[in-house]
């Protein structure tokens, strides 16, 4: 067995339980890959390797979100198995207190792989989307005027702030702040959700995820960007018309417990999402 | 070819759209069967025949949507062209205007089947829904208290009117009166939505048509009954547990022109939905 | 000082608690008026008192939120102050663990009354309404068509499964599961919130408290009624326009301590309102 | 009678009408004066006045909301009479094809002043907001950690992109947008709503008018912006309190005829806010 590492390297805490990690995992005697950045911290260069090069059957992932959407954006298609360092974690399998007790069930075999879809961008250089792709004003408060289509049909014709497209990871995301539906992994659609629409009848609109979708900027002169999981971004011009499709492989996760209407309703409540 | 046929038996101008499709179809060599009342009514029993009964290659429906529900019910898996005779419909094919127009059409094999996903309310003695499935409170502003299961997950407790759980083809029906989503016929989902939830977290959840989705109902001494696609209705009681699963077989729909998005838009506008 | 005494006479514990505090009030010196059905069950008749005959200079009420409306819609205008028994209770002011700490304060004058608007149905023998006014199908998941008319200018004209007219007390009730807003009790307005309307740009919309909102049911044939506060009904009929005004009286409360927005935030989280 | 007049400068057809309207009025003997940068355009030097000094008894505006709302935050509390030039107008109060028509009307005195409440932003030098004051990130689609709170009673606590108070003239307008209800303008009220906010009980929050609303930037190390009627900011730091409350002098509008439902149906429609 070899198992990558990568942490957030902003939280004193996810630095040391690296450390451990590591250690934990070599006294087993399974190959560890360390990414560079964390390699140089946690003083061990003779392991160390970049994201994008690593070849682990699995990655583990110390930190929260973020960190997993970073990582799946840059690794190549390998497993991830999220450790959650306290923050929102819809998409970390475990709570760190639990790292290692998880970590001898990985190591036995006690795991299953998840498949999650993915959006891709299409022309642009962006990573695949895990959660979102949003098309936004890059002047804040300033309303865009947006056609969505769905299949060269026009589905949507109005101004707003933004536009999401959403895959079902996503759907507790960004999404869900802007109106959108909860939507079970399961189900093989995408997710397209107005922000501010300053239109009365404008809904969340859930589409097949073997669409292409296409968001065009109507309006002259206004500036947008386009944002990949909150993390990479781009600028988009006027009249351009950006494609979406699913992309061609799913993220992959290693899980321990099925279940995903747990997960997010512990995640909702644990997360104080739910209520202060 | 053999043509059934259906009215709205409580408008005027759908009876006598009925007894000119019969003449012009006779005239054109085609066998036609009147269900039965209808038949009685334009005096034409000869060819009259019990809608369960009904044999033919598609079923010709005159009125809106409540017509097109109630025919897909009883009749055996046959498809429906829908003419509509100016109410809301979301599943009628062209406007009474354009009868004839678009029998020609049909007749001389230009159209194509739309398959639609129905719900099953297992063990009831109800008819599948092409609609929605509704469980509320027979006390009209009494709350119920559910639990929400999906595959034996729980995904939701809470109180409110009533649950919806809608296909696809019902997601711009009650289930949209609700806040639920717009979703694409081609989605394999279910929609379940809550009625007046008293819980500020409730959001609308769309899950595989593969799932079994059960609705319980808690609370001691509360009457509720279960209503198909606004038409049918059965009573539930306390602890009840409904199971609703994908019917086995789908509505047939005969069409003339693609075009999911097209078709709601203007059925939004036309119907005044959109706006007064 | 004369205090009032009414419980909800289907739970024990409220019984139980009744019993306890017109001793502790008798003991204390205090005029004791108990309610009639319950001073039946406590064996209580030398003080009982219908609660429409009751001149205390407050009514301490056992129960939840149902026990305070009921209570202000049939007692003259007495300041109520609430002793909650566990159940939801926006309206209470206490605990029932706190009921005798609470209530030395209140006999020492340490409170303060604060005033709540009501409703009035007008040309209906219904009490005036602390929350809401409801005009809703009598037939499960049938839809109504409604004109609303403010000031006799028509504001809406939609298809919905019913209407609310909401005051400001009654934002955190029924208004609030149908989508209406949260109102501070000191804005001088009523919310109108249709109940699931087939009409995507229905918005709630808050008017002046001293608006005349009218509620027109346009359809024929189809039958409807009128709830006050989830308790008292009547029937309304076709054509029929149900005016609503600013009652009279506003209903009085006896408060121990300020803050609507500790006094809701609490609630929703006690009352696992804002997540499961 | 004295008039003032001021019009979009980036629109022909405005300029033109501004030129015929300084004709007629002059005409009529009425004294006119032109804001500077018009009367350059339109070579009305000997009656140019800026803005800020004009002195007239109404000012005409020719243009859309954008350009009332520009115009009363500079100009003293002059009533505004506007004249809408095919865009988007909540706040103008004819068409410009009845512009003579509505002008002759005015001279005779047919016509009415209508008051509109304003918010003012504590210490900050922006001018007075007609419509709402936002707070929002000024990276598109990160969020934001707010903290609000009304008399310093804390209201909510939650991350989003932005947060929006508004006047209930601001109610058709971004406050809509983000799932706020419409408030008549006679509501002595402000609202609440955030704008995509991660917490699935976040509702929009009406208070009354009187109240001292503060907006608190929680985060630290997020650059945010605080935006007046979509026009005029100015950046906020972290931990810094945003004071709101009402300014103290409304908005004046010069309307010939009653009726703010009429004219927001009208506006939603026309404007195709409504639906497509």
């Amino acid at each position: 067995m070899h198992i990558g590492l990568v942490a957030r390297l902003d939280m004193q805490k996810s630095i040391k339980l690296a450390k451990k990690i590591v250690e934990f995992l070599e006294k087993k005697g399974i190959q560890v890959s360390v990414e560079s950045s964390l390699a140089d911290i946690i003083n061990k260069k003779d392991i160390k390797c970049d994201l994008e090069k690593m070849e682990a059957d699995m990655i583990v992932t110390i930190g929260g979100d973020g960190t997993i959407l970073r990582t799946q954006g840059i690794a190549k298609n390998i497993p991830i198995f999220g450790i959650n360092m306290g923050t929102i974690g819809f998409l970390t399998e475990i709570d760190h207190q639990n790292a290692f007790e998880a970590l001898e069930k990985v190591i036995s075999g006690k795991y299953f792989i998840e498949e999650r879809s993915r959006l891709e961008v299409c022309g642009k250089k962006l990573p695949p989307a895990l959660n979102e792709v949003v098309v936004i004003t890059s002047k804040p408060a300033k309303m865009l005027h947006f056609e969505v289509l769905v299949d060269d049909e026009v589905v949507e014709n109005l101004r707003a702030d933004g536009m999401i497209v959403s895959t079902p990871s996503g759907s507790t995301a960004y999404s869900m702040s802007a109106g959108g539906p909860i939507v079970d992994p399961n189900v093989d659609a995408f997710i397209i959700v107005p922000i501010c629409p300053f239109k009365l009848s404008a809904r969340p609109l859930v589409v097949p995820d073997n669409s292409k979708i296409k968001i065009k900027l109507l309006k002259k002169g206004k500036d947008a960007i386009v944002v990949v999981d909150g993390q990479a971004e781009d600028k988009i011009t006027y009249m351009e018309e950006l494609t979406l499709k699913k992309y061609k492989s799913p993220a992959y996760f290693v899980r321990l417990k099925k279940g995903f209407y747990r997960r997010i309703r512990e995640k909702l409540t644990e997360g104080g999402i739910a209520f202060l």
